[in-house]
Parts: structure tokens; C-alpha cells; sequence
């Protein structure tokens, strides 16, 4: 297993929040994550975990800094990871020139056009290579994983979810891309990442999943503000709901009015999701 | 009373956050704020407040998105508000050149210096311009309005509370700097901003003011983390409290193994810094 590097580390709610960096495997490129651990991990116990995906532009801390999620996890003895949203200094041409497409919008996936494979494997790193590397280093229990997400983080945690129900053990989401194959942000994604082949899609979009046989044995929890300026045109969530309703998946999709698509939006209902993880994986 | 811009808007926690600019009179400049109203708020009762001022290298988002203090006052019914942490776009020569002068570095003081006295008098903007002109715009009740802050803003906070107790009925910090006209961040600043006659720096030190006999007539709540990398040069706590003792000042000093200066240690105790406030400011 990987070495890390930490880059910076402090208490917090009893616990520790770390910064770290490695070499990744899967993106080719140094990486960062974040890790919170809550107090009886520090004493040694390994702990449940959520990992946390967060949107278009953030980093591995824009989640764990304005959520307030670490409060939360502290008291419900769970831990936090955390993986940045994208590879960093991969040298595609044009990676840097919109918000929604290369850094900052790794999308959680797996490239397979030539100009991205290379070095654009989030899906790799998110389910595979940063798990192994988290449980390494910590006192995580990887049997006991759940994941969540905000916004390109939702779309992340509802597909790998719903891929892999038995290694993501509980999921939720905050105003997730729910079909993203037909929304102008993750259309311009998928065709970039993988290519003009649609067929190709399908297994990178959550109501396609669902719609292809994929459920999750829990409840899929998700919250969305009615005044998100992204509901209509990107986010979609009655698409969503409507291919659980005909694949008999459990959803919970709360609508929340008056809120938008900010982090003052997830501080709000972010004790909810803490407690809905909780409940399952600490029952495990 | 001025006019002000809507930058942004927010619902949160059943209320709604803001952040406002203005063309602000007593910095000659167009100025920043954030405002968190709760739900009674909104429901048009006027609802007391409590100011809080970051620190160094701030703005007027930083506190309010980092400290995790919205959730708390919105529990208790308390209203926030948030300067920006100087004047920006002053234009005085090297301004910008260091993260402790000039641009987010204002002390919260009024300078005298004839190159920065024009636009960095935010000693008047904090204690005036902004409490009147939030009350004039939203639902405060200027009569129960306390104050916080944390490192350059604890500074501030305890200077305005023990020069006006009768204007900022409450008082507590994160790891202020309780005696700055005797460390580098304050002599540099107080150096620049009021020139070398130490004899003026004494109504802008915290531990001064008490030793020349002001006092507050509540008990002043101060946290402060033991692995802070700046406490033995540039905070010094035990000068404050040595002062307090010797003034009869209640104050309550808590020390915390293991943590540090940053918005990790401070949303690890905002709720008891929230319902300090709120003990003093609901009863009154």
C-alpha cells in the first residue's frame, strides 16, 4: 500500500481532521484526500465511514470545511473521507478552461477518450484505490462504508452506489445530476470522458441504472432545494424518482423550498444524512 | 441611512443568509457584510445579534460559512452579522504586500497615520456604521447585541465590549490576541495605523484597557487552543487573564489540549460561544 503524505493535520470535535497527499496508482498524478476520525478511532477502533463527494470546482476540503458535517460524525462515531474532485496538473489541453469540464470535474469516472484516459480515473480512484488507501492508513472499517455527495458529487455517490451496493453499504445525496446523460453538464462530460457512443453512458447515470436493474438494498436519501437554479435544467430529480418507483427501489427525496444548490443548503439538512448513514452502518 | 446592495442571498437553517456591499461612509470605500437572520426574524420580530469578526487574511464570509455558528444561532433566535476584516481597495502604497497589514488586517481600529487615516478607520465602521446600518435594513434589536471574534477579530471583540459594554451587552473570542501592543502582529499593525507614540496604542489592547480600569459587566468567554502555533508569541492569554483577575473581571479562560488556530478549533466550541450569547442577550 501507498505511501502518504501528511499535509496538514487538526483536532476537532474531539476528533482529527487530516490533509494528506500521495502518489495515486489509478490517476498517475500526486492526489490529495481528506480524512476526519472521530474520537474512538483516535483510541483505536475502526470505525464506519462515509465518503463525501463534493461538486463542480471544490476540492477535498470544500465539503468537509462549510457542511458541517464533522460535528455530526464526531457524535455518530463515524468516519469522513474525502477525495478532490478531479486530477490536478494532468496537462489535458483545455482542462482549465471551463468550470465543468477537466479540473474540478473529474465527474467520478473513468475516461476512455484518448485525450483524458490517461490520467482522468476517478472512478477507479474513488472505489477502489482510496478506499484500500483510507483503510490502510486508518482505523476505517471498510465493511462498514457509505458514501454521499453534492451536486457532480451526488451524480458520484448514487452510481457507485447503485454499482456497488455491497461495498457502499448506504447512500445519499444533496441535489444530486441525476441523469446526467441528458443535462447539458454531464452531456458535455460524457462526451469528452467517454466518447460519442451514448451506450457507453449508461452505467455513469444513475436513473439509467436503475433503469437497467441496478437497486440499492437501503434507502436512498436526497435532498433538494426548490430554488436551486440547476433543478430544472441539470439535477432532475422526479426522473430519478420515477425510475426507482418502477425499479422498486426505496428513495426518500425531500424538496425543500425556498433553497438553493449552495453549502448553506447542505448545512442545513446535513445532520439528517449523518444520522441516515449512521443508522445503517452502525447497525451493522 | 445608506442604501445597500444585495449580493446574494441564502436560505439556511429556516432563515436566510446574506451578503450586502454599501458605499460605507466612515471607510470611503464600498464595503462588504454578511447578515444571518433566523426564522423569527424573517417572521418580522426584531431579534438581538451578535457581530463577529474574523481574522487575519479574512473576509465577510469566512466566519459565517467556517464556524459552523448559523445552525446555533438559529436554534437560539440570534441574528449575525459580519464586517470584512479591512477596507478594500484603499490604494495605500504596500497595502497588499503582507497578509498581517492593510488588506485583511484592519485591527478594527481607526488609523491616524496620514497614509492609511482616510479609508482603514474600521474601529468606526465596527462600533457605528455597521450595527446602524443593519438594524436600519433588517429585524436587530440594536439594544441586545453582543460581539465575537477570533484571533485579530478576538482583539476586537474584547477592545469594543470593554470600551462601550453598554452598546455590546456580550463578549467572547477564539484564541484573541489579548495584549497586542506588546507582540509583533500588534506592534507592526499599531506601528503603521497609529504611529510610535505607544501611549495611543492603549485604548486598542484588550489587556490595557482592563489594567486602565475598564471592565465589562458580564462574564467574557474565551477559548483558546494549547496547540495554537501562535499563542506564546502573538496571543498570550495569561496577560489577559492576569489583568482580568486583578480588575475583577469575570472571565472564563478554557484551555484546549491539542487544538489549534484554525475553523477546526473554532466549530468544535461555536455552540458554547452561541449560547453564551444567547444567555445574556435572550434574558435581557
Amino acid at each position: 500500500m501507498g505511501r502518504i503524505t501528511t499535509l496538514e493535520e487538526h483536532a476537532c470535535c474531539g476528533g482529527r481532521i487530516g490533509f494528506y497527499s500521495h502518489a495515486s496508482d489509478s490517476l498517475g498524478l500526486e492526489a490529495r484526500f481528506g480524512v476526519f476520525l472521530p474520537p474512538r478511532a483516535l483510541a483505536g477502533e475502526r470505525v464506519p465511514v462515509v465518503h463525501v463527494l463534493a461538486g463542480l470546482t471544490c476540492t477535498q476540503e470544500t465539503f468537509l470545511i462549510k457542511s458541517n458535517a464533522v460535528r455530526f460524525a464526531a457524535r455518530h462515531g463515524l468516519a469522513l473521507v474525502a477525495p478532490d474532485t478531479s486530477p490536478r496538473g494532468a496537462g489535458v489541453a483545455g482542462e482549465d478552461d471551463a468550470y465543468d469540464l477537466g479540473t474540478g470535474a473529474g465527474f467520478y469516472l473513468d475516461a476512455t477518450t484518448p485525450a483524458w484516459r490517461r490520467h482522468y480515473r476517478m472512478g477507479t480512484y474513488v472505489s477502489q484505490e482510496l478506499p484500500e488507501l483510507t483503510q490502510a492508513h486508518f482505523a476505517i472499517d471498510g465493511a462498514r462504508r457509505g458514501i454521499m455527495g453534492h451536486s457532480m458529487g451526488g451524480h458520484g455517490a448514487l452510481v457507485h452506489a447503485l454499482r456497488a451496493p455491497q461495498a457502499w453499504k448506504s447512500v445519499s445525496a444533496f441535489a444530486p445530476i441525476c441523469h446526467p446523460a441528458t443535462v447539458p453538464w454531464g452531456e458535455k462530460a460524457f462526451a469528452a470522458y467517454l466518447g460519442s457512443d451514448r451506450a457507453t453512458w449508461a452505467r455513469h447515470d444513475a436513473t439509467l441504472l436503475l433503469e437497467a436493474g441496478h437497486t440499492h438494498p437501503t434507502e436512498i436519501l436526497v435532498d433538494q432545494g426548490e430554488s436551486d437554479k440547476f433543478l430544472h435544467d441539470q439535477l432532475k430529480p422526479e426522473l430519478l424518482a420515477a425510475a426507482a418507483r418502477q425499479a422498486g427501489q426505496e428513495l426518500r427525496l425531500r424538496l425543500h423550498a425556498g433553497y438553493d444548490h449552495s453549502y448553506w443548503f447542505i448545512q442545513s439538512f446535513i445532520a439528517d444524512h449523518i444520522d441516515h448513514h449512521s443508522a445503517v452502518l452502525n447497525a451493522l
